[in-house]
């Protein structure tokens, strides 16, 4: 692939993606800032410190010797055009920046396409979630649920569920929440006894206060927690919402507790902020159905790049374990 | 002290307190009944298995061969006039009722008398509770905490602070939170950094939904949680109800927010309820008040009946510890 | 309803199930001796102390006065008839015999009847499984799976799938694998990378070592631990099984190797039996699908005999949670 | 500012205090060398790597090209002069050394202002320290403590209460006493039944035996752990000590003993120190009172370079938690 | 076997030892009663609820319908021969007491004969001691080590090493001792690099302040724990006895300080109450020569009356564990 | 000691012991490479970061600026001899390479004296233990054993114990083994209870399987752990592999199981790898033999190096401990 860096033919540079870069490779392409900061070197020079990403991974870089405009032009979120050598160190490939420019119309571009998103659309999504809703059959439990996605539309069509670890990607609580109601509506058929109108709501309500915990860019990366986030949490956040929507909608204050206890215990460990656990059968099954979600989706990321008969590294988000990638057929 | 029960004059009978029973006394006197069940004895009889209380302890007592009368007549909180004998079984004392009716007007005994209570009057406490407040001069603070404790007034002169443990005493909650109230205006003049207005609400609100999470005679007894009370339980309850009267008293999001956290995470641990550790002094120093006000007071409690040199039993609460009595003058 | 006990009309007895029993109730009927000691009274003569059932629950009995004709007669899994009254004694039911026989044949009762069974017919959930191996097409997991399964098939319809807590009953391991399969079934649907053949080996092989484990009747009742069990317990046994039956089906080392991965991490973590946590997608999910198939089991199970609106005693299996029954319809 | 390093004049460089130094600043000054190692470069020179300390913080040095000249002038705590430029490198601010000398008499600078010291004045709180011990009434208790602090005087008007950590400060471990001491007074008039003598001694000896267990320079650094320090600990250190100054002044052997189990109780849980936890009351307000006075000092300390509305960072010795700074007026 | 029972012939009674007890036996001889206390029966009589023991084992009995004479006669550490049937209740053997009356000394009985002793005599094991204090060649480890247990003897030749678990048997603390010199001579054969003289003054000295910890009767048995060693415990009194001991011999400030570590890190762990874990080799053997010592102790004890292919009860000491007795030749 | 490298006459470099380096000493002797990766440094060049071994230690260094011709050379497990720098990075050692090349035969250097090896030869270790199996009776137990140790001759003579760790040595799982046989086979003489057969048998095969579950080189080093070792662990291969040899041999299924029993149960705690703890006391003292003879290992290496009256560094395999050289003699 040849194309041109200012002007200038460049000829049998690499343009791959990140997770294909290896030590000695010389590469070239666009990469979206994902963050910066600017620091000294050893010889009194300042640098800027960058963290590149595509929709396959992300590769730490250092652009030497910067200037205050490179300073003003590469900052988060920025989509740029770069051309470096792939180096290692301490284990862990790095970037030099040879040269780099800001990516221009031009170019033809789509910064969508450098960020991780779910595998599905989300305004499909949010259309197949509007269905789960409407299947709930008790009107106060559909009305809460309801209204709270109403409010939530425009952030939840691009938060991502976490900061980092599992479905931390453009539209991943999207994902996540559709996925789970997929999987409650199955296991609802072979669990008879369970009420879908309050397993769905559960469902659909149990993350929603990340939308208030963490701020996160339209291209799906949390910048920072809240401070309401980090003092009270998004469990408390979304209990409090409830609380304010039910009494907005007029519900049965039977119903407000229940969907209130789910977001409560879903967490199901005090030490992972549910201080209480489950005491209804539905909320015992979002716990689980939760904590499939998660660790399928880790399991699979981790074992994207690994090969037949090999181990992952170890993922903190899966307790430190190394995910094993099996050969049978 | 010569007396009459149902007519007939009883001789040399002992008006002992409840810890001042020992094995082998024969008693009698009156005494309030905190627990009552119907069973069948080995000979196939009804018995009535009841807990007396005095303002000095509980003990469990049989009315053998119990009529469908007596089951009416001799039920929770009801206060009776009774002649019986203490033997030990299984290493606790227990009362074998020989004689029993129902206190009448003529005895001109009062109920309150029989009640554990706090060793101050309910309304001074309840005055110098108000006092505290008026010393608040963040208006919002103010507001909130003003208008939680005119609501709760009446439940808080009598209401316990727990359904055992320590303070589960008739307005143990009150004193609870008055003593608090005076050690944290004290500390609060040497650690001179904290705001006393957080400080002072939040003493009052920490354990205010316990109004809310159990439900208690006027007698200051925990007859059982609330069904809210199991499910989300008083931390969430207080939190959801600062957040509605907050809105109510239009008063500033961070004021309500701060106050939430202080409740949130009062019993610092996990494990115990905080999901959140505090993140402000002013909520670290009300657990630690809160720590040591029920410590004292178990301990106070503990070694009333314990003579010098000598060990308390175990005591669950206080981690199981046996407690000691020094002879330091 | 009326019938004779060894010829002599009975009037006005109740035939009630177990429980439905209430303290002061006189009862008689037909139940199945789950065990049985002889005992000696304060007044030194001997007793049978009894635990009665029947499909809907147990209770504890006392055959006062017993002889040893009676120690002889009234044995473990023996169907006796008797009359007796029910008592209540430190909050648990008991009930005194009255009368009591063996059954007979001309009673026409049918011992099946008296014991708690999974909700599904034996044979039918057995073939429910057979086709599930049917469906699995690598040859090596196919050929372990169906060996074991064909070895078990004896025992598989009525052992147990515990000595107690979740599906301790008659074909409770052929409920619980087959409820599981049917779940995983479902949920591989929707998580597309997981191998089915090694999720269906893994969910039908992952107890079957608990006919090894444990002794149990045909009525499904286990008597005890074997001595291997205790020594090795059920993984161990498992994993032995399946190299054993590996090496005789000729099946590929990785195969046996990934099995007994999935058996060994089942459990999950080190103190409940796992010294690996699972390493594979398939092994995760294996241990979500179990607990999630025993929780809604045990939660089904405590809330079949509470109110609505009404929490269940503490259930010492689930954590010694108490569990809730909603309203909402 | 201007000033004359070695006859030069120097022009423009600021005299900031450390923990107002920001990235790219070039800063001159008199700073205290807290600690220094020898170090060989990549490019095979030897630098020294020294910890810079003022009263406000510490930061990091090198001083490249170093000859062996300079690693005799610069040594632990020896006052110099320098200038420099402050980089960041992986998140934390680096000083390089672009001149530096001792500090000379004519400099006109006093060591002391180099050093975090308590805030209050060493011999005042000292004094007030004897008159809490003047106030114990009971002889036994007084004579112990009065012996142990006239023993350690000395040491303690400038001894730190912990190498890092809490009150890791000049005359830091005075400072802690002298605080607790004011709380356990005022604390003592409200929980009235606790015996104010041993509370006093117990707060008074708790720590001392720290004065054996580290090795301190006079300016309140500690150099080093004491081999009986690190096999036994202050905490039996102390207890030893007891023992023999209770002999020493023939004091009773209860008095000791209480003494002792005060000391041994104060860190509360075994796995912090402590094998019983304590049994009487002034033992267990002790060890509150001493976790209060440290968790206000470090919450301070953390807020200090916070702004309102700000959270600092995670604070190791606070159970890694964030401390937020609210802005409530 | 017949005897006369104050002056009645009996005939026919089985002079069991209570190990051999089964229900239903009636038996006669003669007993230790290692405990004793008066209580109330439902019939408003008084009682006496004994333990009576022999070298075999202990089981409780009822002395029923007794009088104040009996309770004079019968008290703790006499020796009594009766006549009683043996019931069994609530799965646990019980003595009911016949005829009953105290040991004469025309009975010639030996009181020594019905206290669980250690295998070998106490004397024989205290000279054994003392050879391996004579093979100390350091003279202060042999200086303290030996003016400790000269001054120990008394005590030491009857006393348990506990008051109830391991070696808690007359002259068990002794034979605890012993055992573990042994073993800790021959592994230091082995291990070349250790020091002989600490290992064997580390052995002698872990457990001697038990002496002081406990207070125990000449029989071995320990009637409670004494107020230092509930406030202190054995391993503080230890340490103190030590440095005591260690300047009235002279002894060197090293050699002292090294065996107080030894004690203090002896249990190893920090909720076991050792604040520091060993740190030298030899404190690091001892920790686990004395577990083993115990282990084996228990596990022996355990599996004394267990036939071959079969467990034994859970073990409390042994972590709730069954042992099982292997058939193995 | 004066030598040539690649022809030249070098004088006056030091032919030292890795473990005897120091910061600034310029070295050269022979090395053998324990590890090796190609880097790329700051100015964009690749370099060989190198672990170099002798008998005493082990050191990182670097070989700058090296070609691809490097690459191929110097690999793991070469031998080489080298000339360097000594300098000191973030408290540790490092070593700058100036010359090196791969050793030739005429160096007349042996790579068995750079590989640290257990103390005794293999040989003789592997006679003597063939002599503790001759002693073993049983004839199931010798032959399982037997026929275990014939398959594992070969690896067994230079196998180590671990990959890091305790006997992380050439010959290091013998020299385990061999050692803990003496030890169990002198305790055994105290414990007479014990079955020698099983003890010594459980000693021989308890950590058999990890010449299964990891790979090593013929000089005793790790060079990763097999698939089946990561995914089942050295345990469960051992298990599996006894229950193989068992029924070739034609053994008793009580022996084969007990001795699984006893490699199922060696690491004590679950969180360790037992699932089941030490059912019986041969099961127990193994595991307290492997603990005592890992500690002594550990604590001797960490004493080699350390002078009397000093700590070694805290010692991550010992708790993480620091470990006192006394000066007692």
């Amino acid at each position: 692939m040849n194309f041109k860096l200012k002007g200038v033919e460049i000829i049998k540079m690499e343009a791959k993606l990140i997770n294909e870069f290896k030590s000695g490779d010389s590469i070239e392409g666009f990469f979206l800032i994902k963050g910066v900061s600017v620091k000294t070197s050893s010889n009194n020079k300042t640098y800027l410190d960058i963290t590149f990403a595509d929709k396959s991974g992300e590769i730490n870089g250092k652009k030497w010797d910067s200037s205050s405009e490179d300073e003003e032009l590469y900052t988060e979120n920025k989509l740029v055009k770069l051309r470096g050598n792939i180096s290692e160190w301490q284990g862990r490939l790095q970037l030099k920046v040879l040269k780099i420019r800001p990516s221009e119309d031009e170019d033809n571009v789509n910064i969508e396409e450098f960020v991780m998103s779910a595998p599905e659309k989300s305004e499909e999504m949010y259309n197949e979630l509007i269905k789960y809703i409407d299947r709930i059959s008790n009107k106060d439990i559909k009305g809460i649920t309801s209204h709270i996605i109403n409010e939530s539309k425009d952030k939840l069509l691009y938060y991502p569920a976490a900061k980092s670890n599992h479905h931390s990607i453009k539209s991943g609580l999207l994902y996540h929440v559709i996925t789970m109601l997929r999987s409650g509506d199955k296991l609802s058929d072979i669990y008879t006894h369970l009420n879908k109108d309050l397993l769905f709501a559960g469902i659909i309500l149990h993350d929603m206060s990340k939308l208030d915990e963490m701020s996160a860019s339209e291209l799906g990366i949390v910048t920072e927690y809240t401070i309401e986030g980090q003092l009270l949490g998004h469990i408390i956040q979304g209990i409090k919402r409830i609380e304010k929507v039910a009494e907005l909608v007029g519900a049965d204050k039977e119903v407000a507790m229940l969907l209130e206890h789910m977001i409560l215990s879903h967490h199901y460990e005090p030490e992972f902020g549910s201080p209480k656990r489950p005491m209804i059968p539905e909320a015992e099954l979002l716990h689980y159905l939760d904590i499939i979600d998660s660790r399928m989706f880790d399991m699979a990321k981790a074992l994207e790049t690994v090969d037949s008969n090999e181990f992952s590294d170890r993922i903190w988000v899966l307790h430190n374990r190394q995910v094993y990638k099996t050969n049978i057929k």
